[in-house]
């Protein structure tokens, strides 16, 4: 029995809330159960040094945690002087599955960059915040599209992400604190919205796992990112 | 005619949201029209090196924008790897106020962290945050004293801050963006429940400003604080 | 009574060296009583990054303590690696006061920095430094005038500063440690020639003060700023 | 055909040298073809202050690139002043794969640094280094077993890891630096002695990835595994 | 012909102003010619940790120079963040030069600064500060003598130096900035009151030179030494 | 009697290892008994900022040790965020050691990193860095003339250094790490092929060292770099 009474394969209450923010040309609010991560997309017409003159744009991501936001108070990172490696593994990862599913060429030279900040934390909040981000992405380059900047769209694939993972034995779907905390295995799964697979990143924090485990998980998580897409197109043509 | 319609003495629309989010012990969202600022409370049972064993609390703050919270993107502080000179001295000035409220002996050894998270920009940041951390602060000390673990309530006075300024020749109350990047004089008022001023903070951004302006600057200021005052214990009981 | 023996409304002495170093365009040893601060100011031919092509020059300025200033040495903050919170509020304050005198654009693409080096501290180094750092910059820019680099002076005032307090509940002029580090209120206040505001920042330490007590620290220090401001002229005259 | 003339499921020669240098008490070589990393293990009778007298012990990895291990020099981190988030990624990963194979209380209050530094780049340093520093974790613990400092074992089982990929369409065991810097995606996989996933990574560069493709690539992987657990065992018999 | 219009073996004047500010245990200011540098000693009852509990005392050195010290102004170490490579090495030059003429443990478990800040630069600040800071920390050691808190003198000898050089060609003492900046070969010699070494740099910045070019310089240097080293009795004295 | 049974002017067994890496211009590994330092020279076509333009090029070291180079593990600095005084002292030595032996205008606009890593520690490392170093830049550079990059040889002249110290009370040749750390004095000594100072650098650790000491350190230095200085020939033609 999961701590909230959810079944094996059932998801949190999803809820996004577009337009969050005013001064972004993206702001979405996602929640995952009681998950808030508040994503913005900037756009800026310029790009990263490596990229001037190319001819491409550039998606990047920047990750952080409201100090309050989790159970106790964690260290603003600001004030200590540099992010963790946990804050640095997840920005990455949010900017590498944003990328996968442009064509920064047909972006032209400009850079997006999506901050995703945690206003409060119950597990999944990378998960959350790639799946917001792509909605808040998706509404800076509509942005772009209406405003007649870009001519074609280069969002070619719609992007959302969820965790699974083994509690007690069993493989569910979309963990939350209670049940990440003492879960043997963690995974976070990337897709696209057909089915393919961006990121896999799978961790055995107790006992290793098995092929057939994994096999699992998979078919778990890919039913799970059918059903968040569903509600991301649902929340973009509301 | 300032550029919201409002009269020269009037604030902008005031809103406490109380209970914004689960974990922290006080979490206010606190608005000045389009300003939302996000301020928790955080009790911790341990004092700072300095205060070891002297039987006495901590009452500090400290301040951020998320990055997007502005007109343009600002780099976020924790990647750039240390907060401004301007972070600094707004998060010390939260810190000082509130200090300024509190017999920090009848805290007992316990330190209260304010975070004060800019949401949304619209000028008068750091009044807000004064503001809201108060009312976030009481929280945390109403919580304290219902689970017995404060005999007496060490707070002393109410504490409220607003923003005066002379735009176009004319002192006005509560300065929004448009307003406050264009004025000649910005300052900064903090008072207590009694009328008495616990920190001013003035500059003459464009010509300096004569003793008649300073006088009329403290008049309204005065007068804008007894309303929020009475917005905040309006919210504290509701 | 005063620690020192000074009336209420009574300066330290106050003594200007000019010349004090040979490399700088302006070198000011400014002394209020203990209080000892070097004030060079350095004239480079180029500006910030944010000014540039725009015809415009720059006044900045920066601020140290030596370690062994102070009573107990203080870390130097080279060998922490960061300035604190404190030195950036001052160094910005004296940039900002002293801009407030100049009009940059007379000025050329030009930038003048002031350094402030404390080398010996008796409270006040704050206004000591915005005071000795307005000579130097006058000796620096009357140089650029005398080279024929400059045609108009671009330094439109004069300015000055002066802390006051209200120390055993009698308002003071010019605290010195001993009445700074257990006054009620702090407040330093930068004036023009014409005694109109550049800058007030007020801080009530213990006891929030009223606005009869806060109108007569505005007095006090007007009157000391002053004298001040006839000692400054003094010394550029001699 | 792969540029470096290697079948689909062959591995490149694969060389251990224990003892490669004299202090440590582990000092492992490991060679994936023209991969080469030095894996150091490091064993010292304190822990982490977050488990202080607690009773468990500590594995944790430290990585690095030599400046000119890579075909263009890339910047010395120490002089940088941070390590990037590859690198925390990395180390952060190597240390979870070694903790997953160990029972941390059997280790008693110690702490074992494996320092794993890439001489030489070709491809796959990560799972080189998770390979080699297992061996010399081994040798770290055999020494302290034969030493009479450790009373039972405390590995509990073989971790060895490798890459797989999707080069020009074709799934491919161990990629080098040829193939990875163009293969449409990239997995590393880290197993134990029972063929069981302690960890997941990948990443889709190019196309995502089918569940087909993924099922190829596990399978690939876990027989090239096998045959690297074999060789740690020759190396550490040897 | 030296720019100065000294004789090859001509020292500058020296000068030595004890108590040159009030709140350090020593201060002296230096001058050797124009080059002129506070040094101050600072007492404190403890010691750095790795010698906490063994009954020594340490003795350690910063140095730093003031932005403007220098004929161009050089970037503030406090504002960049960290201190030079050239800085620290000064500053371990001083600290080791100082406790090669001190028994540590007659110290007692005490802890002497000595904090060397250049006001001013003319070529040889790093010999001027160890020659001052020996002055300093000698009123320091007297003070602690004179107040009972030390019964024996943990000073075992004088710690003088200077700088040699080859100038056009012909070895030369105590190189002002004119000719340190031109000159072929540049040696700092750091000597006790029994004419022995201490330290010794020197640097073949143009030619390398010979042994016998050597041998001139060690001789030259220890006679300026000698009287360096008698001006350091006088100012004791005095 | 020396712990390694070595005369007192004795070297220990020295090798050079050229292209023990393959990416870089020059690769060596050095060794100086069991001190191994791996030396890679990287030319890159471009110099740092102060040299733009000018037509000259540069030559840079940067030093470094694994942290379990040592007896005891060291802190990686790449993790603590900042290389050590002493790490920036010997890296400063090494390169200007280099570049007295070269013309940089010869050379072009290009720079030359050598980037000196010690692999095991056993006394001697910086001296082993430059004498291995110069082996390496003399690769680069004989690559950049077989490719007709370079017309002539920028390199003037042969660069190795030694160790030289009193223990025991006797000066001995070449320390090795049981010697070095209860040397009395402790000198490095790095010369050209023609005999010549580039650099000396001695300190007295216990005892400061007479005259006559010091001139029989220099006979034994120069002795033994002159073996030294044969076997680099020897290498290169090797």
């Amino acid at each position: 029995m999961r701590p909230s009474q959810r079944r094996p394969d059932q998801l949190r209450p999803l809820r996004f809330t577009r337009g969050f923010t005013r001064h972004a040309e993206g702001s979405v609010l996602v929640e995952f159960g009681d998950t808030r991560v508040l994503c913005t997309a900037s756009v800026e017409s310029r790009v990263p040094p490596f990229l001037k003159g190319q001819g491409s744009g550039w998606i990047t991501a920047e990750y952080g945690m409201l100090p309050r936001s989790t159970d106790r108070r964690t260290d603003r990172e600001a004030a200590r002087g540099k992010q963790s490696g946990r804050t640095q593994e997840i920005q990455r990862l949010i900017g590498r599955s944003l990328r996968a599913s442009a064509d920064l060429r047909a972006l032209g030279e400009r850079s997006i960059t999506l901050d995703c900040d945690v206003l409060q934390a119950d597990g999944g909040t990378r998960t959350a915040a790639i799946t917001g981000a792509w909605v808040a992405l998706r509404d800076a380059i509509d942005g772009l599209i209406a405003r007649g900047e870009l001519a074609t769209n280069p969002l070619q694939s719609q992007v959302a992400a969820v965790s699974v993972g083994i509690y007690k034995g069993v493989p569910v779907l979309d963990l939350d604190y209670a049940e990440d905390s003492t879960a043997e295995t963690d995974m976070n799964l990337v897709m696209d919205g057909e089915g393919r697979f961006i990121e896999i990143q799978g961790t055995a924090e107790g006992t290793p796992f098995s092929r057939d485990e994994m096999d699992a998980l998979l078919t778990l998580g890919a039913n799970g990112i059918r059903q968040i897409q569903a509600a991301q197109r649902a929340a973009l043509s509301g």
